[in-house]
């Protein structure tokens, strides 16, 4: 991808503005950790690995601006400011790894008879490494996944799971890209993912950036296409998921693997192991987050329901395991039985 | 409902402009046949019910128009404004049928000793006659549709198959006024309706117009609910149902039926008797009207897809009848096997 999901530079987090793409491609510039907060709230950066990411620099730059504004690090200040980044979107659980990972490195340095400012700087050091690993594993993850790409394949894929939804490359599209650099001649039907239309803003907006065939579709398409036996593979990515396999991706994903299911389509999730939940059982136990009744009212803020209408809005949805034909991670494809293999993982 | 979806005053048919509402209350007057074709076209009316008693009219209009400009009817106009007339929207039966009605009251009253300005008044009787009905039929069909629905059900619609896709009442939005009428605590969820949103638009109107309570969702949240056993029936409409019971309706309607059978949700088709085509013998047989792009590209003309996207835009799907529990007519409740039963209503 030309334009990049984060950048950190001058002590400035800078997020390309995904509420805009792809009709302006504009900045947001972060210059604290509050400002990294309303970043994730409000969706300006989004996609499990990004988020990851993005809670990283969030946590570093809360960590300096304590350590700026009174001189040390003050512990009550990071434990607010965690918690505050954490409440930012519950469902992904990349957010709290990466944080965990970052509290880790503060914690071991602390204890330690090491310099305060030298601290600060071995928290932008892991933020950097954080994301330069997300870019690198979800390159793995895409040649695993490409494994499983036939020549000439038909794939469908919902949301964004791509570049913007990581901080570079992407997981489903991290396959995709794949298959395509080699030339395997793919095509991708995206579904535009109501309510907040990711797949026509931002998948549509990377496969025209990388002359990717791809045609867009409204979501209940999909299943039609599946019905005239057009989809040779589905590809998505995910936003947890639990011990047992079960999957939390970006509501319409479940209703896709139903069909696909149906049809004996190929149902693929791919996502970094750091999307695996290993405090989680199973799907149910899931978060779901609710989003606002606007997001389903209002298009790019044109009222399309009238006023005083009842909305249920869920984020995401789970797809049970047994709709699951694989998980491509950047340490391997996963298969069936899921709760066995996906242990192996911790290995 | 308190506006009407279509009225035929001073010789001009009026029809509410679907297009603007909820946001705005304003109807489309059609002076004559051309501006018929216009506001099917363009989708001022829509509903396969409220498109036959429309194209009805539009006959009318184009006999009449015949006797006014050249002193009698001509039957070579007649053939071109019906050829016009029927190109407008190819899925829906209901307009064929409405026309071919038309043209038999035409050719009955032409071979006899009638003086045109009377033949030219039966035609009009007999669209008034088709409007009439359409309400009448819809009102039989939603007492039969009622004894389906227990007390407290919730009830899932796709798309808009209510007054204003009918001449009045509503065919699935008629069973469920019935049921609501009879005070049976139903609790509707609204399935959006992607591209051009009737559910969001039309069917949350009427719903709020008559304070039955209901819920909007993206139409992928459909499968969501069904899962979490949220759903008790589906009950959607048609536009065309072949004699073997496979049913083409708004695009999105073959995905929910997948769902509702993995989890043994009846889903019902609530239709009158002249939605059936019995030329057609099944559903791959039923042409599938595309539209254009911009439908999906664009949400009341605000861009949201990237320019130069492909596009596949079918406006209905096929749903198998093996995944139909029962036709609801103004004839009755037919049941499978539908190619018997469906025969038994030529009787």
């Amino acid at each position: 991808m030309k334009h990049k999901t984060l950048k950190f530079e001058d002590g400035v987090l800078k997020l390309i503005d995904q509420r805009i793409l792809p009709l302006e491609i504009q900045y947001y510039e972060a210059n604290n950790y509050k400002e990294v907060c309303e970043a994730i709230k409000k969706m300006v950066v989004r996609g499990a690995p990004a988020i990851g990411a993005t809670g990283a620099f969030g946590y570093y730059l809360a960590v300096n601006e304590s350590f700026m504004d009174q001189g040390n690090i003050k512990i009550g200040n990071i434990k607010e400011a965690k918690e505050e980044l954490l409440a930012t979107r519950p469902t992904a659980v990349n957010l709290q790894w990466g944080i965990k990972r970052m509290e880790k490195v503060l914690k071991n340095n602390l204890n330690k008879d090491i310099k305060e400012d030298e601290i600060v700087n071995r928290l932008l050091k892991e933020a950097r490494q954080i994301a330069r690993e997300d870019v690198e594993s979800n390159k793995k993850l895409g040649e695993f996944g490409n494994e499983l790409i036939a020549q000439g394949d038909n794939i469908l894929t919902h949301c964004n799971a791509g570049a913007l939804a990581t901080v570079g490359y992407g997981t489903a599209l991290g396959v995709i890209r794949a298959a395509h650099y080699e030339n395997k001649k793919i095509k991708v039907y995206i579904d535009e993912t109501r309510p907040r239309l990711q797949g026509a803003s931002l998948t549509a907006f990377e496969m025209l950036e990388e002359d990717i065939p791809a045609t867009l579709i409204v979501d209940s398409v999909a299943a039609t296409l599946m019905q005239k036996k057009i989809i040779d593979k589905v590809v998505v990515g995910a936003d947890r998921i639990a011990k047992n396999g079960d999957t939390a991706n970006k509501i319409g994903t479940f209703m896709l693997s139903v069909v696909a299911q149906k049809y004996n389509i190929p149902f693929y999730i791919a996502a970094p192991t750091s999307t695996i939940d290993f405090d989680i059982e199973k799907g149910e136990d899931i978060e779901i987050e609710q989003r606002e009744d606007k997001e389903v009212t209002e298009i790019r803020s044109v009222q399309i329901a009238p006023k005083g209408i009842d909305v249920y809005n869920p984020a995401f949805d789970v797809t049970p395991s047994e709709n699951i034909t694989a998980i491509i991670t950047e340490k391997g494809i996963v298969k069936p039985p899921f709760k066995e293999n996906i242990e192996k993982l911790l290995i």
